[in-house]
């Protein structure tokens, strides 16, 4: 074992669709870690129950800090309760999920947001690492993304900052997108329209953007079409953002993101359309720890908070 | 005389036009003030000697305690030198504007952008008063932003944050931007681009987005077309960064802001379009120091420094 067991965390990933907590050391390294799938039909006490018990395996005789949580959902950051979720997590709303934790595993608990817990992740052992601030953009099932300055994340006078799936964008004109608003990148850009998008262009419907991918990547011209103009609006969008707050990097992730070359290609292109002479030395990378980002992030809010 | 006059600090307010020295008290007040215009195609050594003739003439006698100033052009904060400016300053860039007004003066000086310290302005003792957090917006010969949290601006990784006006906008398609970009809020927003979408659309070039406002109000539909299409275009940028960041309130101010309910109703409505139910409760409101926002701002930096 790398690091004596009484100086780590638990760094936990409460995600829609599977659930992991691991060990983390002092240094950021996972030294084990446990998954199961989410229960996010049963409701909170399921999902919980599972929770805990997975905290309970990796801390099985290692004597943690304290608990970090990364979780679905718009979190109150400062008591660790949801504000709002979507219903993939059934009665998630209203869940004082830092207090039943810290009850059930009688361990300090602090509880955030899945996507700031990616960002604080990378920014302390990932992709920005060393950097002094950084926009964590993650593009999957949404759009979301993640302002990390001297390694505090900027949570928001409503805990809802990093919405970024939420900015109006040329190419999505006046599609729906999933909060009721019309026009949102979220709407062309995130793994759902991606494939809403091909089967309106192909009359064939997918099930994941994975599969335009593939398809792409095979020659299909339509779904070489809506991938790049998904990262197209992403990248126009990203651009925007960095001449507004003017972080010294970006680090993109998410499902969507690790489509490859074909994706990534126009999204940094258009990205760099945009940049103002002095924000064009903004280096702009690839998420480097994957799932592992969330977890060593969670922890390092239960690490920081037990010195 | 409301303070001691040895608690005030010097405000400046250095423009492309004009500059103005301020006396400012501890509680925000302007005591005093002096404007010259700034001699803007002499050269730095003119402007300065301009400025520091005017931060002599409102510190006479009230042995302030430093001085802030708010300056055209991107600024280093930290050194308080020109990093680059528009060509309205001839020279301007590389200055090192608050070296030479403390040696002139013999005063702590701090060196701010202008859009930074009007939001400080603001942000103390103007509309955001009280406020944790505050976006300002300003509007007219740029669009600026300047984003201020628990009293503090968020300058950037290379002091560039709040380049609101260089985010793509759809209104904007193809339109070139001043930045030498396409599609930025600033070509279609802006008081230059709205005198000349102005002229485009029917032929008669005017010189200040004032007039256009002139014409609206007094029926011409082409006017208050062009000036609703800006107005429509800043609002949902803004709506699109209050999802992203989550500030407490938005403050707008800036010479086309100031043209009344013609421009506000159709930008507030296009703001407001944009927001997720947890941004809703944002507070938007008009900018409510005017010029003076920008000399308690800058003094402010002054009054800080000199803690």
């Amino acid at each position: 074992m790398s690091a004596p067991p009484e100086t780590c965390a638990v760094g936990v990933d409460l995600g829609g669709t599977k659930t992991t907590a691991a060990l983390v050391d002092p240094q950021g390294r996972v030294i084990r870690r446990a998954t199961s799938a989410t229960p996010g039909a049963d409701g909170p006490d399921a999902i919980l129950e599972v929770t805990c018990g997975l905290i309970a395996q990796v801390a099985t005789g290692a004597a943690p800090l304290g608990v970090g949580v990364g979780a679905a959902g718009v979190i109150d950051h400062r008591t660790g309760t949801v504000r709002s979720s979507t219903s993939v997590l059934r009665n998630w709303t209203g869940t004082p999920v830092r207090d039943r934790i810290a009850d059930a595993t009688g361990l300090p608990t602090v509880v955030v947001n899945d996507v700031h817990a990616h960002a604080l992740g990378e920014a302390w052992v990932g992709a920005a690492a060393g950097a002094d601030s950084m926009l964590m953009v993650a593009v999957g099932t949404g759009i979301g993304a993640s302002f990390v300055r001297g390694g505090e994340v900027w949570f928001g006078a409503h805990d809802v900052a990093g919405h970024l799936g939420h900015i109006p964008v040329a190419a999505a004109a006046t599609r729906s997108c999933v909060c009721g608003r019309a026009g949102h990148l979220e709407a062309v850009a995130a793994g759902p329209a991606i494939c809403v998008l091909y089967g309106e262009r192909t009359g064939e419907y997918v099930h994941a953007a994975q599969e335009v991918v593939q398809r792409a990547a095979a020659g299909s011209a339509d779904a070489l079409a809506v991938l790049t103009s998904g990262a197209r609006a992403l990248g126009e969008a990203v651009g925007g953002a960095v001449n507004l707050i003017d972080p010294a990097m970006v680090v993109i992730g998410g499902g969507v993101a690790g489509a490859g070359e074909l994706w990534w290609r126009p999204m940094e292109t258009a990205l760099r359309q945009q940049l103002l002479p002095a924000t064009e030395q903004v280096s702009v990378r690839a998420s480097m720890l994957g799932a592992d980002a969330a977890l060593a992030g969670a922890a390092s809010l239960a690490l920081g908070a037990a010195r």
